[in-house]
C-alpha cells in the first residue's frame, strides 16, 4: 500500500485543504492585528468574528458566548482555574471524573495544592462514570464540576445531561464544565440543551490548525482570565489573536459541520470494519472501547495480550501505519494510562494497549491494510515474546 | 500611488514570504503531534527544535533555555506570574517600568491584589526609566524586576545593562526579566551578556505569524508554569505545539538575522526621512520618540497639535496609509497612552500622538508619499478644527 496511514486522529488531524487555503490568505493579505482601528484591524477583526459565528452556529449558542484561546490546553486551564478562583467565595469543592484529560486533571492537582478539595469521580470497564458515586460527591460547597464529554483514549461517551439532572435534583448551583474537545464534530452536542456553562474546544482535532481553541462561557457564569493584558476576548484571553489560527478553526467548523451525520457514519463504518477484522483475525485481545452508543465513533482501544504496545506501533509505523499507545496528550512520556488504570485493566493489558482513531480522510481499503498488518505484526511478536 | 502602505509595523508584521511557505509544508505534510512517539510526531518535534535552534542562536543561549508560548502576552504572563509566585518565600517586591507593555501592567496589578508589591519606575520626557529611582526601589525583598527593552509605542531604548549594575551593586539577586517584544530583530541583545533571566519574545512583530511567541529562562531561575496538562516545553508551558506557527516564528528570526545590520540600517534610514519629512512640512508638531542611539530604529511617534490622532489615522487610511494612534495592544480601547502620560505629555498632546513604524517592506517611494499626505492633512484638519 502506497502513502500513510494516518490513524492517530485522536492525537491530532492533517487540516482540510480549505483550511490550509484560508490560512494563506490571511497570512498573506489579511495579517492586521485585529485591535488596530483602521481597515487593516477590522479586516482581521472580522475574520475572527465570522469564526465566532460558525462556531456559536454549531453549538446553538449565542456569539458572544464564544472566546478564543491558545488550544485546548489553556481552554481546559481557563475553564478551571478561572471558575475556582472567581467562585472561592462560594465554596472549595470541585468533582471531576477520574479520567480526564491531563489539562484538567494536573489543574486540579495544582488547585489541591491551593487549598480546593477535589473529588474524582469512579468509572466502570468501558470508561464511563459511576453516576451513583457522581451523586454521593455532590455537596452543599461544590462550586465545579468537570466531565469530559469524550475520553480521548477510549472514546467513552459520558453521561453529561445525566449529570446535570443529579446536580438539578440535588439543588446544587455548581458551574457545569464540559470538556468536548475530543467530541466536538463527532458527537451531537448541546451545551444549552443540556445546560452546560463552560464548554471547551481545540481545532486540530477536527482538520484544523493546532495552536487554536474555543470556550463557551454561558453569559452570566462567573470566570476570571488567568492571562491578563490588552482585553482581547472581553477580557477572558488577553493577547493578539492567532487570526490565521482562528479563521483556519472556523473553515474546519464549517466542512465538519456541513455533513455532520455523513462523517459519523463514516467514521463509524471505518471504526467498526476494523473493530470486526480485528476481532476476527487475532484471538488474545481486551478491547477497552464501549459499544456503539456509549462510544465515539472515532476511536477504538484495544489491548494485545502479551505485546507491548510501542513495540507494535513501531512495528506498524514500519509499515506505514501511524497508530498511538494511550494518548499523545502527555508529552514524550510513556507513563502507564491514568485511564485505563481507572478503569482496572490489569498493568500487564494496559501495557499492550493501543489506539486507533479514524477520520473522514480514511478509506476501508487503508483499514483492510492496517488489518492485515496488525495481524501479521502481532502473530510475529508474539512468537519472539512466548519465546 | 497603488497598493497600500501600511507603517503600522509596530502592531503586527506582514509574515515574509518563505514564512508561509514553510508553515504550509508543515501544515499539508508534516502534521503529527509532536507527542507522538511515531515517525509523524518526530518529524514535528524536530521542526520545533529547529526554531529553539534558530532561537538560540540569535540570542546566543542554550537551546535548553528557549521555550515556546502562544504569543507574547502570555510570555509576559509566564514570566511575571511565574517568576512572582515560584519565589513569593524569598520575598514580596517587584520592581517595574511605568510604560510597560499591558500584558506586564496588567499582570502586576492582578498580583498587587493578591499581595504583592510593586514599585513603578519614572521614565523621562523620552520615555527613558529614572536610573535613580530604580536604585532608590531595590530593597532585600525585591524579587522580580521586569523592564521593557524597546517601548512599543514611542520606541525608547531602555537601559537594561545599567540596570543590571544597579541590581549587582547592591547586592540584590531579584529575577531580571526583560521584554523584548518590540526590541528583537531591531536593536542588538545579549541576555547572557547583559545578565538577563527571564526575556521574552513574539513571532509577529517581526514578519513571522500571530499565535506565537517564546520565552527565555536561564538555567536554574526560579519559574512555574501557569497552565497546566501534557508537561510539554519541559512543563513551563503544556498544551499541544502550535507547530505550524513555531516553524513560521523560526523562519522568520533566521531571514530577519541573516541581514541584521541591513534591515536595522533600512529601518533607521525610512524612519529618519519620515522624521526629517514631517518636521520640514509641518509646524507645531512634538516628536516624542527619543534619539537615534536611544531609540529603536522602526518607531517614531509625534504628536500633530491641535488634532486628534484618531481622525488624521483615518484620514490617512482614505489614502492607503496604515498608522496607529497609540498602541494596538489594548483591543479597541482608545483610553490615553499611559505610555505618552509617563512622559508627563498634555492631555490635548496625546490626544493628537500617531505612531509610525516602519518595515523593510517599506519604500523611500511610499515615505515619500506618506509626507506628502500626512502634510496635506494635517492642514486640511487644522483649517476645519481651528474654525
Amino acid at each position: 500500500m502506497n502513502g500513510e496511514i494516518y490513524l492517530d486522529n485522536g492525537a491530532t488531524t492533517k487540516p482540510y485543504d480549505e483550511v490550509v487555503d484560508e490560512m494563506i490568505e490571511m497570512l498573506n493579505t489579511y495579517y492586521g492585528n485585529p485591535s488596530s482601528l483602521h481597515t487593516k484591524g477590522i479586516e482581521a477583526e472580522n475574520a475572527i468574528n465570522h469564526t465566532r459565528k460558525v462556531i456559536a452556529g454549531a453549538l446553538e449558542v449565542r456569539i458572544d458566548e464564544i472566546f478564543f484561546t491558545s488550544g485546548g490546553t489553556e481552554a481546559n486551564n481557563i475553564a478551571v482555574q478561572g471558575c475556582a478562583l472567581a467562585n472561592r467565595k462560594k465554596g472549595n469543592h470541585i468533582i471531576v471524573s477520574s479520567i480526564e484529560h491531563p489539562s484538567i486533571l494536573n489543574t486540579y492537582k495544582h488547585l489541591e495544592q491551593d487549598g480546593y478539595s477535589v473529588s474524582y469521580i469512579d468509572v466502570d470497564d468501558k470508561g464511563i462514570i459511576d453516576l451513583n458515586h457522581f451523586e454521593r460527591e455532590v455537596r452543599k460547597e461544590t462550586i465545579l464540576v468537570s466531565i469530559m464529554h469524550v475520553n480521548n483514549e477510549v472514546g467513552s461517551i459520558q453521561p453529561i445531561a445525566s449529570v446535570k439532572k443529579v446536580l438539578q435534583a440535588k439543588g446544587c448551583d455548581a458551574i457545569y464544565h464540559v470538556d468536548a474537545i475530543q467530541s466536538f464534530g463527532k458527537v451531537y452536542l448541546n451545551p444549552k440543551q443540556i445546560g452546560i456553562d463552560v464548554l471547551t474546544l481545540s481545532a486540530h482535532k477536527l482538520h484544523g490548525p493546532k495552536g487554536v481553541g474555543a470556550i463557551y462561557v454561558k453569559k452570566g457564569t462567573h470566570i476570571r482570565p488567568i492571562i491578563f493584558g490588552g482585553s482581547q476576548e472581553l477580557d477572558i484571553r488577553s493577547g493578539t489573536e492567532n487570526v490565521a489560527g482562528i479563521v483556519g478553526f472556523g473553515k474546519a467548523v464549517e466542512i465538519t459541520f456541513r455533513n455532520f451525520e455523513q462523517n459519523i457514519c463514516k467514521m463509524r463504518s471505518l471504526r467498526d470494519m476494523l473493530k470486526k477484522g480485528i476481532i476476527q483475525e487475532i484471538e488474545d485481545i481486551i478491547i477497552h472501547s464501549a459499544h456503539d452508543e456509549e462510544s465515539a465513533p472515532h476511536i477504538l482501544n484495544i489491548s494485545f495480550v502479551g505485546i507491548k504496545a510501542e513495540v507494535l506501533l513501531h512495528a506498524l509505523e514500519a509499515n506505514n501505519i501511524f497508530v498511538s499507545t494511550g494518548s499523545a496528550c502527555s508529552s514524550n512520556k510513556p507513563s502507564p494510562s491514568h485511564v485505563l488504570k481507572a478503569m482496572k485493566v490489569s498493568k500487564v493489558c494496559i501495557e499492550g494497549a493501543i489506539r486507533f482513531s479514524v477520520s473522514t480522510f480514511n478509506t476501508p481499503a487503508e483499514i483492510t491494510y492496517c488489518i492485515e498488518q496488525v495481524a501479521a505484526n502481532v502473530k510475529q511478536l508474539r512468537k519472539y515474546m512466548r519465546r
